[in-house]
């Protein structure tokens, strides 16, 4: 009786954890004011509704990273399609839901009797903490049943929303993309957990491959953030011309990170020949790596250079780092999010600090709207806070520094959590494996190694009856 | 020599139906006058075209949902994928044509000697009216031929548009997403023909079912229609605040109804798996629901309990109801649109029912705004049709019901029409099965009982040389 | 050891036009001017920056259309699908860079000293230039090595450029959605090629073929090129008449394009069933047939007929000419891009003719708006080169046939270029099948005649080592 049991515990996590949701949002969330719709309110004000035409297509388009893209990005498995996307799905109302709470108490005064407002420019928002935590699935994919994906981005919003306070409300750093705050901090908490979670079978599971038209399927993920990426680098950007940038330099630096992934792809394989890993994944990371600077005037052969970078390691990690990751330090990274996330986001981290310590020879324009804080002794504006181009340059390291640190202590935390016997994880052969959480077709076996593959998920479910 | 007669007779119906198209619109179809770009023509108007710019992306945005996300979330059918998504293009591109003209007819004084207008604005409500025979589409797919697709899309969309002429323009009811207009009338005009058509060889195909893939590929129709749908109930939205509290309302209904969703799905399955029909379909109920009440102050709490609702009633429906409603009633109903569309529309007519009983506790503005008929005594303003809130209310449940009743008695009629044997139905082993309307690839079987498939099909290509 | 060497080839190639291309754009391309932001930088104008918000969404849809639209399109072939999206991706990367070079040194004043700027706006040509180059990539699909696409597509988007700077800049001519200058020279470029690269064991490989899921994966990309289509003819409007025109001139046509798609190829087909062929390319003509005119004032029947027309050809074009073509004039056409982009670009560009010449009937702002440069004889404005409507009608004539002879002289040259021993062209066993290029999944066989192919490609492989 096991099986059913399975099913009421998830259910009844989910329920209660929905019910919980609601009742928060009912006391303390609430629409924005009508204060800000004073095209609306102030007949004085004729235009100031114009921002919110940028906000919704940008929310749109990293709505659709998150649903589209990382959902189908994950599918390349042949045997955990359904999950991959389906889960993502889960994942993503969820974390949503809980980002929008946190990130409420984080920045309303609760406790002083505010209410936290819950607009269209804070959707994107709740999408962009959500994606933390599906990068972090990423590495851990396959290998933890969804009672331990839900608990695990609990768990990790929380951490990483508290990082970015720190980062943006305290330090005042800049990371217009997230490459620090999202990529890099959901990477290696990822990667903390596969390693509290590492078990010798992942390595031995014959179902860790991928067929034809899976790989196929990962494709419709990765030209969709392909495509959507500029909108989450830029969705942010105070201005038109940051904005601007932000989405030149993103589109530009995922070019040529694109065409050198290509490049170093067909050198590292024996026999000069593409491998679909790297184009789907490491293509991508070209956004990754100027998340941090997307908005900063390092004009277009800047964007371009980063992006060449991004794609060489990222394309070398995934040949050389991740297999030798999996045997020495028994962390097994299913998707390769270190090559993709990790990597271009530290890479993106050390960017916004070199960056920010040039920023004395930027525009003064430049330098008040993108580091308010910057002091620059040869000019009559100063900064709140009265700092050097180069001490801006510091905090920004130091931010990265406590985002790796936050992200590494808190994954392995939340590791040794989701090894508790109590949430249901998949045993050996289950890994990589729709038909443990999934009603998968009968007659629709998935191409290759196919009769095996059923063979066993039938005797598993005839043992259970 | 049926078969090329066959082909004659579909392609005849279409080219005179384009043909007429052509001629009507030729006669009767204008683009927008010049004094709708004040900007251009009017010196002294510097901002007025602004609004085109929300426009456009929100019809591209439903213009998505229509072509990508209705077209794939019906390529379930391991066999019918072709047929589901190139008839799904077929049907919406004659559809669109004729809810132009439809709606041309009703909206412009055309007797009186007045053009009808089609611009930018008015694309999207030819798609809003193509939807609705899309949803009818659902619960007769596989089990209908082209012709009688047209045919019966072509009556439908006809009555609802009076339909709807009745409820918005005669009753003065508001259902900003159409969740009643649309949603409702489709779903139930779709299942009185689907009883009208019902054969017991329907209930014993062994084409019904899909295979790994094929639910992969309907993955991509949902996870579309799951971003966009807040573009589908905001997009007649009146003002940037309606706008907004539609998108929002619906996104948080989205999340709140998907996981519900996931919940109920895997306590309903006797191992406690998740079931990708539930995934697929009953997700998308979150957008339903809300479709009558998204622009309304129910703050964010109301749309997500509008969504946890719909989730729950609709992987209850698909679990219960529709095998139910197949066996006792006679009705088959092959993407359960009466779970995705029928009861979550209901659910969503009550609630705006219900909401505008209670508009009288609303703020003045907001009451205006979206009631400008309802009457309030204690305020100095007045609506034109000096209804109570709780008039108001009524009216909206009295449209639901004249929809519900248009749409059964329509439905059964054309089912009747549907039934005259000249529209090429598809005899029984052609159920679910492309091989009838399309030239399948010889080699490239569909996954799990291929062999047995394409022997039948090619059995039947030489029977009729 | 010819195989490393062949990755090496490649790498070395891509690596070296990256390299060049960061060169180049160090020193030449900038971001744009500040005084491109005049709603920041100039105090008294608040409104400027609006167009920058119709621009970037115009630019997402465009590139949507490119990288999942071309890419997947292609994916047809049952054992090319890693290479059509793939290559699209690399291909596509390599080209937007080569294309703001391009134009960077065509449109500034490079040589006096002036540096080319990248924007938002500039981002959307690229993607411009880069369809012209993919177009080609259709005709030649299969049967040519990356580095030979890569090779292809410098000389062909160097050499469109051109030609669009004689059209637009020197003969004034106007091609809104580059009908002529993008879809009519990327067609018969490319078949020009494959003319010259015509080898006899193309006609009798058995691999091109598609297999059920393949055709689906390709339906992925005629649903979002449909979509997107208005997107690509509105963008480089000059006002939002024009755009708005142009938005629903290209649905209407694709509408009416699709219908006549379906209607004619049941009736060319011998048991009037629909072909997968068909439905995905000719349902996309009606996009390219009113590319040069979708600003003008055709009314909306206008645009009916045009892509009615556009929908019959095309669908005979693939069902008679083609075949003809390759087996009479040795013009293998993998894609069909005769029919999809040449005849209905043909036919466009006749159309924006005929329009032009009629033009003297048009409103007076219509004349002016869409042609500066004709001169009208009863009125008292006067273009600046003083031309008749039939004059300019003239003009449009000409660009169209100067641009078909660039097409085909240069596309003739390169193929010579191409046939140059050193690109790595593939061998015969290696047409349309990915195992030349890519790691193709050990299990993963795309399904039918699998066991056929992957026995080829495993002696192949074992041959090299």
């Amino acid at each position: 009786m096991s099986v059913p049991l399975r099913g009421v515990k998830f259910s009844t996590l989910v329920l209660v954890v929905q019910i919980v949701f609601i009742i928060i949002i009912a006391f303390f969330g609430r629409y924005p004011d009508n204060a800000d719709y004073p095209e609306i309110y102030d007949p004085n004000n004729t235009n100031a509704g114009d921002v919110n035409y940028a906000k919704y297509p940008n929310f749109m388009d990293v709505n659709g990273m998150i649903f589209v893209g990382f959902g189908f990005l994950m599918t390349f498995l042949k045997n955990y399609g359904f999950s991959s996307v389906g889960l993502n799905l889960l994942l993503s109302v969820v974390f949503i839901q809980w980002a929008a709470i946190v990130r409420g108490f984080i920045h309303a005064d609760i406790l002083g009797g505010e209410k936290f407002h819950m607009g269209v420019g804070d959707m994107v928002t709740y999408d962009f903490a959500t994606a933390t935590a599906l990068i972090s699935f990423g590495a851990v994919l396959g290998k933890t049943s969804p009672i331990q994906l839900l608990v695990m981005g609990i768990i990790e919003i929380l951490l990483a929303q508290l990082n970015e306070y720190v980062g943006v409300d305290l330090l005042h750093v800049r990371d217009i993309g997230e490459s620090m705050f999202i990529h890099m901090f959901g990477a290696y908490f990822g990667l903390a957990v596969a390693r509290v979670l590492f078990d010798e079978d992942i390595e031995t599971s014959s179902k860790e491959g991928t067929v034809y038209h899976s790989d196929l399927f990962a494709m419709i993920g990765t030209v969709f953030l392909w495509i959507f990426w500029p909108s989450f680098n830029g969705g942010f950007a105070d201005d038109q011309q940051q904005r601007d940038r932000a989405y030149l330099n993103t589109f530009l630096s995922l070019c040529s990170c694109t065409a050198m992934t290509f490049a170093v792809s067909a050198i590292v394989d024996r026999q000069g020949r593409f491998n679909m890993v790297h184009v789907q994944n490491s293509s991508l990371a070209g956004g990754v790596v100027v998340g941090a600077t997307a908005n900063m005037p390092m004009e277009p052969f800047g964007a371009l250079i980063f992006g060449a970078v991004a794609g060489i390691i990222s394309v070398l990690g995934y040949r050389f780092l991740t297999p030798l990751m999996s045997k020495r330090l028994k962390i097994h990274d299913t998707c390769g999010v270190h090559n993709l996330h990790g990597m271009p986001g530290v890479l993106a981290a050390i960017g916004s600090a070199v960056l920010a310590a040039m920023s004395g020879s930027w525009s003064l324009h430049d330098r008040i709207a993108i580091f308010p804080e910057t002091f620059e002794e040869n000019s009559t504006v100063t900064g709140a806070l009265g700092r050097t181009a180069g001490q801006q340059g510091g905090y920004q390291f130091l931010a990265a520094t406590i985002t790796l640190g936050i992200a590494i202590g808190g994954g392995a935390l939340t590791g040794l959590i989701l090894k508790l016997p109590i949430w249901n994880a998949p045993e050996d052969e289950h890994l990589f494996d729709d038909s443990e959480n999934w009603e998968v077709p009968d007659e629709g076996v998935p191409l290759g190694n196919s009769s095996n593959h059923y063979k066993i998920s039938n005797t598993h479910v005839e043992s259970r009856m």
